[in-house]
Formats: C-alpha cells, structure tokens, sequence
C-alpha cells in the first residue's frame, strides 16, 4: 500500500461506478416524480389532478378505519412494544396474519411460514434474494409492477417476460411461461389482483398457472398486495388454494385492503404444505435475510392482531363500492374518447390500462411524450405504459374522488381532442 | 421443457440449496435465541437475566420520552401520513435528520445526502449493498458487530477483519488496516461508540483512522447507532469531521439514544463534502437501492422533526447517568470474580467486553459452553464472544435495572466461583 498520494483529485464515485452497473430500470416513482416536476414549470396552473400512483390516501373516501389507528395508538402507549421484535416478525402479528390468510386456504398456515415485512416492497426484496442464485432467471408479467425487474437487476438475475393478454381479460399466455422457464428459471410472478390491469383471475385460470409451475419445475411468487379488492365477475382467490400443486410464495401488506400504504406492514409467506420447496436450509436461509432487513415497527406489528379483527365488513365493501363505482365510470368515460380505447374494464385493485391509438393523434411520439404533454397542457398526470413495460398503453389509478377522476378524465378528453389528428378525425 | 414429470418427488429446497450459499455467519439474536431455549427446558428455574442484547426497553429505568411518543400519536391521527413518502424518506425527516448531524459538523448537511431507513440494519444493509462490486473486500473489526458480515455474505462480498486492541483502549490497528487493504477494499467500517466493547475514540484516533482511510483510498462506514452515549473521558465526537479527509457514511438511528429500537427509524448519510465519492450516478444507484427497501412508517418519519426538537436535555443527561453508573458497577462486580478480567471500563454504548480465564475454570471448554452451562445453571444469558468475533471472551449488556446488573453479576460470581479449578484456586 505505498505510493498512493492523495485522493481528492481522484473521484471515487466515478471510479466505482465504472466497476458496477445501476439498473437502468424506470421506476413508477421516479417518472412520476418528472412528471410533476414539469406541471412545476408551468406558469397559471390549475389544480393537478394525479391519477398517477396507487396510493390513495390522499383523498378522504380512502381513509382507513378508526380502529385500525385506535389499535395502533393502544400499542404504542402501552410501553410495552419499544423494543426490538424478533427479524422474523413478533409471534403475534405472525400468528394474525396466519389466521387472516388461513381463511382463504383449505389448511391452516404457520405463524412459522409467516414473516413481518416492511411493506409489500420488502417482501419482493426478501423472495427476489433468496432466490437469486449464479445464472438463475424469474419470470415477470409484462405489463407488470418494476420494482420486481429493479430487485433482480440489484441481485444479478436475469428477467424474462411473459405476456399478459388483453383481449383474454390479461390472463397469463401459459405457453410463453413453458417456452422461457429453464432449469435456472427460479419463480414465475402473478399478481393477482393485477396491478397494472386491474386483472381478476379465475380459479381455473390460477389452477392452470400453478399446473404450468409444476411441469417448468418452478415456484411462483404470488403477489396479493392487492388481495381482496376484487369487484367485479371473479371473486379474489388466494393462489395459495393451489400451493399443493407447486409451491407458493404469498407476499401481501396491510397497505390496500387497509388503505395504509405508508404503515409499511407486510408479509412473506411460504405456502408450500408438501414442503416441495421449503426445508430447514430454505428456512434458515430466509431467517437470516431477515436479521438484515429493517421490518416495520415492533408497536405497528403488536397492533396487527386487533387491527384484523377489529375492521367491520362495512369498511371493505364501502371501499369496493367506490372503487367499483369509479373502475365503472372510467371506462364510461374512456368509450367517450376516440383515439383510446380500454380492453378490460378494472374487476380488481385500483388501477386500469387504456391504449391509445397514435395514428389518431398528431404531435404525440409515444406514450411518455404523451404523458408529459398532458402534465404540460392539463395538469393531469397519468403513468406511461413504458413504465410498466408497455409502450402506448397508460396506467389510470382511479382510486381518487369520483368528481377529481371525472374532472381528469374530461381534460384528458380535452387534450385527446386538441391532438387529434383532423386527417383521421371522422 | 418437455418430459418432466411430477415435481413432488423432488425437494426444490434441497435442490435449491445445494447452489446456493447461505452465509453460516453467528447472528446475536440467533445464539441468543438457542441460550434462552436452554433455560426454558430447564425444571424449577429463577427469574431470568438477560444481558445478553442492547435492548435495553424492557427496563423502566430506560424508558423513552412522553414527547417522543406524543410526536409519534399526533402525526398518526393527523390522517396525513397514512400514505408512501418517497423512497429516500420524507423530506421533513430527511431535513430535520440533518440538522440534527449537522450539530457535530463544521459544515451543514444537506437533507438530500440523508436517506431515512428502517433503523440502522436498514442502513448498513443499503452501505454494504450499493459499494459491493466484483471481488470487492470490505474491512471489519474484531471484535465487531455480525450484522456486516452478514451483509456482506449475502452480497458476496468478501470479509477482512482488523484487530482493536483490548490494551489500548480497543483502537484501531491502523498499521492492519494498511496491511489488508487493497484496490478492492470499497469500506472500513468503523463503530463508536463501540459496540460490543464501549470504546469512545478520540479526536485524535478517528483523525488517523480517516488519514488512513485516505492513504489506502478507500472509504469509511462509520456507525453512529450509539452517538451521543458517550459518558467516560473522552467525548463522542462524529467521524463525520474528518469527511474532508476520507468520504464517511454514516450510519445511525433514533435507536438507541431515545431508546426507542423497535420504532426502526435510522439513516443512510453521504458526508463528503468535497464530492470524492459522491457523484451523480452514485447518487442514483442510492436512490434505486432506497427503492427496493421498505422504508420505515411514514408517520414514525413524519415525528421525527417534533421528537429531535421536543426531547429535553434532561433526558439525555439521565440516560447517560444511569449508564454511567451501572458501567462503573459492572467494572467493579467484575473484579471481585477472580477467573475473569475486563481490560477497558466501558465508557460509551450500552456493552462491555471481559475476558474469562479458561485454565482457571474447570468443566468449561470455551465461551459458548461457559454461556450455555451459565444460562441453564444461574439463568443468567451473557452473549459469547464468539458472536462478535472473540473466542473466550463475554459481551455483558449493563443497560438493565442496576438491581437486575446486581444480581446477574452475583450470579456469574457464583458461577465462577462453582467452576473454578481447585488447582489453581489461590
């Protein structure tokens, strides 16, 4: 170590940098984020009007129940829940989350097969690294949610993409899933309800996904941030109702069903009955991801078993009568627009893919410059499709108040008109 | 994928496992975990000390402050935080986080360089991350705290450990630091105030500690977790003054000073403020690292202003004398026991390292058989040296009720005294 000198002319980030590669990957927060930032810019600017992020809890007609707060408040000032929880998660909210997720499920779950995470986010985080080994690959859904490709560029696995298809209300293309999966395919993710399709799948539909992870030889990481806020034909059902047929990994939060996103509670869950996947090495592998993760706050984690019971039936069915009321007038609304089309009205979670036909539209590039026109020119942001891997298409979250989805659907109107192409205009 | 039959006769665990490497690093709460199931086996037992984890909430002697927790109730039932905050944190906390650093710097921080993390394990989880690269090396002390190591298993990063010196203090072997590092070395971690040995380093040890860093060119993750709980000679000082000299992140929490670990409310801080590490793209793949991690409550986020700026002096000074105290009885309980020596009274964190004489014992091969014949005999849990790096060495957490220090210690007396060699008996 001699002859080194000093390194204040030497710039370490750019020397580092150049050894690692960052994921180029578009993140839904960092677009989102441009977005705004060019609504800033705008002199004379009307209210904005964000159908841009699953986080509704900026409207009041979303906000979460009292007692679910009342819960949390009683446990923090008990002075009882201060301190470190076990990584894996405090044995009661383990054992509450069990039984919440055992209803949906021919068998009871183990608080053991239950781990506390800090949000559904870290959830992804834990299954992607685990999983993740040399020269390994996981399926994703495209369109589908980035932080999955973000995590598997951070853990050096490939990502393959199989396609969801419209026109069969964005079911899963099976055949792809058997032509992509190889030895090294480590899990196939569905999420179910779809974010960003606002997808419902059938029981047979999951039946036949769980049976094509059985004949790849693979696991499925089932994503249920979204479970339960089904409202339309299909009712919710746990792909966990399959985890005999190959093994399960259930990750879900309080986050959505609850409308507390930022509470940061979630889970990772191995649904595996015939212990197909899970054994003592797998089990003390994930143990030990944990001990270096953060996890979410002990107090919050002591709240889970009353916050779960406590909740009326009232509270979620309010919630899916309005997401369903406002999944309902969207696609009214976007009938009314000529150059977009909706080949799925939203049955689940609170978003909805729409595409918009460029051939109708002068001066529109693609769908980010779209995005960012209408920001510019409406105040309105909508996420772009590139965003969650399909190009032209625009994420619409409809989880707002019904007069501020109306108001933001009428200037995109607007703006669709003003760019509509007047050769092609009927 | 043709031709392969049932998967249900195969086990994907062991499959899976037999490519993948799960670090078999000690963790603390995992060897404490095994002493505690060996006392509940155990017939008839005695009330159960443990001094084993710096937790110290189980007391009442170390309970947080009412402001803390008023701040935490009234940015819940303000409805406004139930929602995401950006990845990076809240800017409320990022901007509060850094004035509160910026107390022990010569130059203010600006809230873009904090990240808000779900506690310290979050933090050092993000530090080990974004710096691992290929073949890269990371050096740690010994005696140490496992959670890097663990880290660093996980991100194939490999371990190189440095000796602090029981003699002088617990300081640095600088000499092996330059002795260690190479081209790959992309961190020195650094704790102070010590954990697991209470050190307090100098002004003039953390500037030549950064000299050195400089001259190998690598940089320092400086672990503030315990910052402020200093109570000896020697001042906490933050290694964030020397960031002129080497880049420093550092690493801290609310944790540990408003005794508050289970609320997981720490931060990821870049302080280099003549930019050698920090760079645009470093800046990036910080903020993509953030957004795959969970994050903490963004209510706990949305207190943090209120808790720094409410929380009296009064209860700082308070902490710190009853650390003080049970420190300075520790270090006399512990001379009274003939078979075991502490080299360095504690003189900052919550822990303290002492020695055991294992030719003066007789029945006890090393310091986890002494640990596991100590908690099913005296029912008293002390954490083995092992687990942080030193064979035949005890880590004792002092920060419990001083009548519950009192009688541990008793205990171990006893212990001792039951153990020891009759040869060597004086």
């Amino acid at each position: 170590m001699e002859n080194i000198g000093s390194v204040t002319n030497i710039s370490f980030g750019e020397n580092y940098t150049k050894q690692v590669e960052t994921p180029t990957n578009i993140t839904i927060k960092g677009i989102l984020g441009l977005l705004m930032d060019n609504i800033e810019g705008d002199e004379g600017k009307r209210e904005v009007i964000s159908l841009g992020i699953g986080d509704p809890t900026a409207h009041s007609c979303f906000h979460t129940t009292d007692a679910a707060k009342e819960a949390v408040v009683e446990s923090l000032l008990l002075d009882k829940f201060n301190g470190y929880s076990p990584t894996s998660g405090l044995p009661a909210a383990r054992k509450a989350i069990a039984n919440y997720l055992s209803r949906d499920l021919p068998y009871d779950l183990s608080p053991e097969d239950v781990y506390v995470t800090a949000g559904c986010t870290q959830a992804i985080e834990i299954a992607v690294s685990i999983l993740a080994k040399p020269n390994s690959n996981i399926l994703l859904p495209r369109p589908g949610f980035p932080i999955y490709a973000l995590c598997a560029a951070f853990r050096n696995v490939e990502v393959r993409y199989y396609d969801l298809v419209p026109e069969k209300n964005w079911e899963v293309n099976l055949k792809a899933i058997e032509d992509l999966a190889d030895q090294n395919t480590v899990a196939i993710v569905v999420i179910n309800p779809g974010n960003p399709c606002g997808n419902v799948y059938s029981y047979e539909h999951l039946e036949k996904i769980a049976e094509t992870a059985k004949r790849v030889k693979t696991l499925i990481i089932e994503d249920e941030v979204y479970g339960h806020l089904a409202f339309g034909e299909n009712p919710f059902i746990s792909m966990g109702l399959f985890s005999s047929i190959a093994p399960i990994l259930t990750l879900g939060s309080l986050s959505k069903r609850w409308l507390i996103p930022g509470w940061r509670l979630g889970w990772f869950v191995v649904n595996d009955p015939n212990c197909i996947f899970k054994s003592p090495k797998i089990v003390e592998r994930i143990k030990k991801y944990c001990d270096i993760c953060g996890g979410p706050a002990t107090f919050i984690q002591a709240a889970v078993p009353k916050i779960i019971e406590s909740t009326k039936e009232d509270f979620f069915r309010n919630t899916l009568k309005m997401l369903k009321k406002n999944s309902d007038m969207c696609y009214e609304k976007i009938l009314e627009i000529p150059c977009i089309n909706c080949p799925y009205k939203s049955q689940g979670s609170m978003v909805v893919m729409v595409k918009f036909n460029s051939a109708l539209l002068q001066d529109i590039s693609d769908d980010i410059d779209f995005c960012f026109k209408l920001a510019k020119e409406e105040s309105v942001i909508l996420l772009p499709g590139t965003a969650v891997g399909l190009k032209n298409w625009l994420r619409i979250t409809f989880a707002v108040e019904p007069s501020f989805l109306e108001e933001g659907l009428r200037r995109l109107k607007t703006f669709c008109l003003r760019h509509s192409n007047p050769k092609t205009l009927s």
